[in-house]
């Protein structure tokens, strides 16, 4: 089955295959015939046709996964090695838009006048590569959920106290046995290095600095052993694990993560089949050569995204039977991610999982799914009911992610009952436009906002961060006005304000 | 009284009723004289007047069902036939406006980038004629109740369930005893050649391969017969019937549908008298010739639309006591379609009928009649507390249509107690853009949309799609926002985010 | 004290009166000496003093009741007569501004294109004096409540009945015993010849045509007398009455009404003092010579616009007690106008009145006043409540009026308990654009709205339109949403729709 | 420690530390060494570079409180003096932008032209420097509690009366045994230099000629004795206090105000450390020079606006037990300002003090906190339900401030119990555009108004402004819409209105 990989190739014997009917490429100085998987390429079949016969690897390493190739591609068409001395260099050709987009990059603000976390996101849109904004940015359907997950904290309201000592806060706290410096976690996503060449390594150095969890993604563009070892001594870390159909693969990925140290497996069981996610397909396909188009018509399937594409491993029968298996391979603590109504959560209680995250994978996955923070609220009253326990809660932990930006969002989310939040495209964002030092700021940003907010809020330490200090009765609310008006709006004439003379006589 | 119809003319003993004072026109190598019709035609005088004395049948055709001109016209005005061999060539002058919608036709994107029902409407929108667009996308009044039927959607939100085996999802299900492919169906539209020469076949071709029930309206432009004989072997087809003031013609049509193997009889009840719908009357008036709008002054009805001139034989008297009549002359299920509330839903139950659709007929009648969906929460609660039964229900099918472009939106209506839903308006834009391949892509979008969704929903079969599955505690809500304090609200000086270092130097 | 009225002046005599300090004018053949009414003008000084020594009467007839200055002026300023033909001609200058204007009335729309209220409004808009405009269309404060009186109609829907046989409906009515056409009337509404020369009569007339009633207000343009003398004869009118301190000037108003034929009494009660409305009162300083404003300074106060001075007459002091006066003084039915709570309603109704409408004036005095329809609402439920009456009611007649613009509107305020609805500023508007006939079609539109939406209602009379055809639930509810988050919505990338391809290459 | 302050030098004397590395300034005659508080400084360090070695008193003198620097210097870097004939003029370079502004000020409209207290805002704006217009304006987070106090109001409907004698209305009350003409008074607002060199006299002066209070803050830009010197005889004052960590700071403060007259102590309780404004923070950053920019890079801490800067005095360690030590040291009643619930209202009224302040601050502190307006229905039901007490109550006042710019603002706060409402930035925006007459103006327009307002209540005097006079069920909605559809939203084509001839044929 590896055999072929023995053989070694000149440059001139793969340089022939440089067309659609028979395309090999060159990664890292092997050789692979993709003939067949052009038109399953997540990027398009255009942008590998552009290196047939010759070496992709400047072009492969930034966005792909180390393994990716290897993976996706059947053995037999990994054909063996090349003498890279005999390979002629790929001259790349930078389009205007690209010069654009570099001289956008150079422009970027300094980090000083990066206030909040909206600020990475304004300055990443305009410097990250369209493809990669697309990828980070994009969500299922009409995005409404990926919204909402942010509208629905502008329904909860503070109720602060007064007269307290808030001389000194403290915003730390303990989870899983181990210190954090707030509520809060770096969360799993996907492909770091379409925006930035150390992908999920800024992650890792700035939550070491700033004493924040990391988790660990299962479709990180760094393998996993890199992301680990750039860990410092004793800093915690999680792993996010898509299930594989293949439970050996699942096991050995377990039992290896758990070797190297990794606090708590977060498995996710919102996304049985990754999403169709319009904006990402639609990039996709502007992004194709108008020839290929024609020539593909209706051939490709434009409901596959990049996201399906690397995520076809992921089993879509996984079962609450399948915990007793997942218990009897590890002892880490084991939280389900994308829990979304309390029916779930209590099984999981009741079936003595360490936690759940309240989740929507981040409005990437179902439209219309609810926000978390709104689940949150259904969670934590109905276990009451249910089972008489009270959060935060050391047994069981609820987390909740999605639409976070501010400290303030995840006081309410404490105030709730949350132990922490996980916080996701914010950082993406921070180290596609500043790399590890933007991911640094962006903490220390939300340090400021918690040690602000939790003085004027009147609670010097999370434990004091209580339900009575917000008002949540409005986050059930899902309201769409009742269609404008338009004729009559049209007539309304809106008042003036008063004017300057000189405005005056020119109007 | 049709002994005229057996005289022939030559071509100029038509040319010369080619004015105002007697004006003949030439269908089919029929001579009609329309001379006392003119300011009745819903398109407008001058559009006939341009054809006076000449063959006008490239022009009627695409537009008018086949006995249109028969129907409306007085049989002493069918004059008889032509020698065409005597007929001058219209010679047709295309507008500069109509080239650029020709242009307009042949950059139509392709399919493939075509990734949602809403993208349909953006292309039709831009390649169909304008009065087409006008007579489809029009609706009453203000046009509120349209908007709604799509907005009540969007205060439904779903309640996920997880760790459900989903690897394999199944949508069919099965309405009076049939299959269908998905829990929807090609609800009745008229005229559909205004959209394209195909009209309703394109739809009956898609429905026939994607395995969905058509419903054939009364006012197809396609013959009944026509779209009958269109049909696949054993393809289920439903009627959609306006009733008649003469109740035998009404019979004849019912009866015969019957023959022809129709499986089911939707009688619209939400139209007594076809809408105002201003921007269809509107697009009439300026297409209008401004000397035949300076003569006729205010002669011309301008109330009377499209809609209402096609639809005078409707029968405003129509009463509950007429169902003991169609159930003596039919087997077939009846259906009352365009129920609005509870009271009526209960009645069509007692009087033992086979299902109501809950409707407002796309907006296009009663503005602020409230959307089906809206009234599918109510007559579920109640038909539950007045007669113990629950939904969906073999015995009393509920359908509901209007507003629907996500398979979410058909999802929440199952898990509210729905068989199935009603799409009309998306089908005729994807036919209007790309004829029957557009109608066979957008239920193959819907196909993609169902399978994804009912996975992420923890749905393996439509009868895991349950009330819980939704929060439609908000659907009642009608709100409208106090109007804006613009005072105010322009004096606020919106937050700046951070700005590129370029940016700031040039403002 | 009327002596000075017998002398004569010649034209020379009047002319060296044309300054500030020395200001006479002639109208309709008098002189009159306004030298110290200068400030009090609400059209602003500049407007007489360019008629200073001069004949106003052309300027001055549109504007003023016939009366006005008699009235407005002591008697000794009443200065005597001129010979008219010793008075030189004024000869008017026509500013570009007026002549634009002219164009854009020669350029209205024939009234075939106006197809509802609204339309009327467009064209008045663009074709009335722009005092005339600023005049009728302005209200109190940030006109909150002007545009919540047509906003709280669309908080209410519509819950239709099919299967009854509206072949025939009949949208007649019977008020204080008069035959009516429709539920509605023409309300109040001051100083009809800003908008054309015949002012109050256009709506006399057209009332007449239609079988609508009128109501008369006491600050027409027109003369009382006038008005009632262009009625037909048995054509219902009553009057609107601000009471006057001098109850004497009161009682002959009142007993001229009724020995005239009015039917009934309307006294409005939410205007002790008449509204500052910002846009008006802008509208005059806007208009005013900018030397005159140097000069004047501070001391002209602005916060009285011309409401304000034409209503100084309006007694403050009116009571509950004085209704017993008005009962010895009159048959007529007495009715509140501008009654707003229940407890109000009440009161009229245990003293004995025929009735109360439910209104704010328009939006004209009370900012943040609720709309009648919303206070309707409440009354019928607690007069039900308190007294056990139910509503309409013959004894006790409920009006509302306020931000109608369709029949729907109507047929809301008809279901939930209204006899009738007045209608005011889209009256205005029709003739301010088309006179007399702009006002028939504007009743015309109105009964073809109200047979469509009765038939589609299902409600072949006014007494089948009954409170379950709406739900008017949300009517009571006032929601401003939370504040917009800017920085998040301006990173937020709007998904797009399908482009055409020539479009995709130009962008 | 002060002996330095003997020495006395030339100008070359100081003109040699002209330089970052040693800067020496001279204020009012005076030499100060800044060198070490140049990056400390809230206006940035380059606008003190630009007068290093220089007198720097013009630029310093509009925009310090009098004693700034002598605060906030340590004793040793007070040099001495300087022989004032021996330094060399500075002069001051004005800026384009800084004409366009004096060119915007001399434009402003004449106070006739301004209607309400939204207008003075209108022209602040326009006329102000941009660095006092942040400060003024700017709010916390994304400043959405800023817009909700103004909001809220909104949600708030009024329940007029009539047929009561209004003809005299009396808005004047009593607070602490004091008479004022209106239930409002000025609030505490910093830095009143920043806007108008007279700084808070402005409020003095037309406090004292309108007949309302002022409350003096601890940041004023001027001396507080120069402030209570300026007042009338008789003329009430009260004092806003920010609470030293030096006691004994306090404690002179404290009783030196009673000793000057001050009839009221509010301790302000939101603000234990003030906010992260970032309007400020980033229009200071934006006023920054590159260069200097460049060569700090991230050892400013942008994170401390002016704000933090002159406010690192306040004890963030104030508690309840403080309270026994306020009472211990001065007579004065005793206020919370910036209560924010039931629950801290109800330990302030155990705890027997005079009031409290339902506030948050302008919105300037923590974001989603509520409005005065709704804390106040929640404290107004719970006192009652927890000690039987109503309000308005002379034995515990309740104020409310933030968001108000109507008479009916206020007269809605009155019904619901408040004794007074604070209003601040419209005051500051008055005398920034116009002075003391801007002050005036502004309290003219609110006497003006509430007349009006009061006669339209039927309340004659602020006894009979009710709680039932409003309709306050909604003051607790907090509502974010459901996100937009922009697809569907994008596609629908909005009706047009009827338009003119001419526009159709240019269109």
């Amino acid at each position: 089955m590896v055999q072929s990989e023995g053989r070694i190739f000149s440059g001139k014997d793969v340089a022939i295959h440089n067309s659609r009917e028979s395309c090999w490429i060159i990664v890292h100085g092997k050789v692979y015939d993709v003939t067949e998987f052009l038109d399953d390429h997540p990027g398009g079949s255009k942008i590998i046709l552009k290196y047939a016969g010759k070496d992709a690897t400047r072009e492969y390493e930034p966005i792909h996964p180390p393994d990716a190739i290897t993976t996706n591609l059947p053995p037999e068409k990994h054909l063996g090695s090349v003498d890279l001395a005999t390979v002629e260099k790929v001259i790349v050709q930078i389009t205007d838009e690209e010069k654009a987009r570099q001289q956008r990059v150079d422009a970027r603000p300094s980090l000083d006048a990066i206030l909040n976390l909206h600020d990475f996101e304004a300055v990443a849109k305009l410097v990250m590569p369209d493809k990669a904004w697309a990828y980070y940015s994009s969500a299922a359907d009409d995005e409404i959920t990926l919204r909402e997950n942010h509208a629905a904290y502008h329904r909860i309201w503070f109720r602060p106290r007064i007269m307290r000592d808030v001389t000194k806060v403290d915003f730390s706290t303990t989870i899983f046995g181990q210190k954090t410096s707030m509520p809060i976690y770096i969360t799993a996503t996907a492909l770091g290095k379409l925006g930035h060449p150390d992908g999920e390594l800024n992650l890792t150095r700035a939550a070491a600095k700033h004493g924040v969890v990391q988790m660990i993604p299962t479709l990180a563009s760094c393998a996993f052993d890199e992301i680990v070892d750039a860990a410092q001594p004793g800093q915690p870390q999680w792993m996010q694990l898509y299930v594989n159909m293949d439970r050996n693969a699942t096991r050995r990925v377990v039992q290896h993560a758990e070797k190297r140290g990794i606090k708590a497996l977060f498995i996710t069981v919102d996304a049985p089949q990754l999403g169709r996610r319009e904006k990402d397909m639609r990039q996709k396909y502007d992004a194709e050569d108008p020839a290929e188009q024609a020539r593909t018509g209706g051939d490709v399937d434009r409901t596959q995204g990049a996201a399906r594409a690397i995520s076809s491993f992921i089993d879509p029968g996984l079962c609450w039977k399948d915990l007793a298996w997942f218990k009897s391979i590890t002892n880490m603590p084991l939280i389900l991610k994308g829990v979304q109504c309390w029916e779930d959560a209590l099984e999981a209680y009741d079936q003595k999982l360490a936690g759940v995250v309240l989740s929507n994978h981040g409005g990437r996955q179902l439209d219309f799914a609810r926000s978390g923070i709104e689940i949150l609220v259904e969670v934590v009253t109905k276990l009451k009911e249910k089972r008489g326990i009270t959060f935060p809660n050391d047994k069981f932990l609820l987390f909740v992610d999605g639409g976070v930006r501010r400290a303030t969002d995840v006081l309410k989310a404490v105030a709730l009952g949350a132990t922490a939040v996980g916080i996701g495209r914010p950082f993406l964002y921070s180290f596609s436009a500043y790399g590890t030092e933007g991911v640094e700021k962006a903490l220390q940003i939300l340090k400021d906002e918690f040690e602000m907010n939790m003085r004027l809020l009147g609670a010097p330490t999370l434990k004091d961060v209580v339900p009575s200090m917000v008002d949540a009765s409005n986050v059930h609310s899902h309201i769409v006005s009742v269609p404008g008006d338009n004729l009559y709006n049209n007539n309304y004439e809106s008042l003036p304000l008063a004017r300057l003379k000189e405005l005056k006589s020119k109007l």
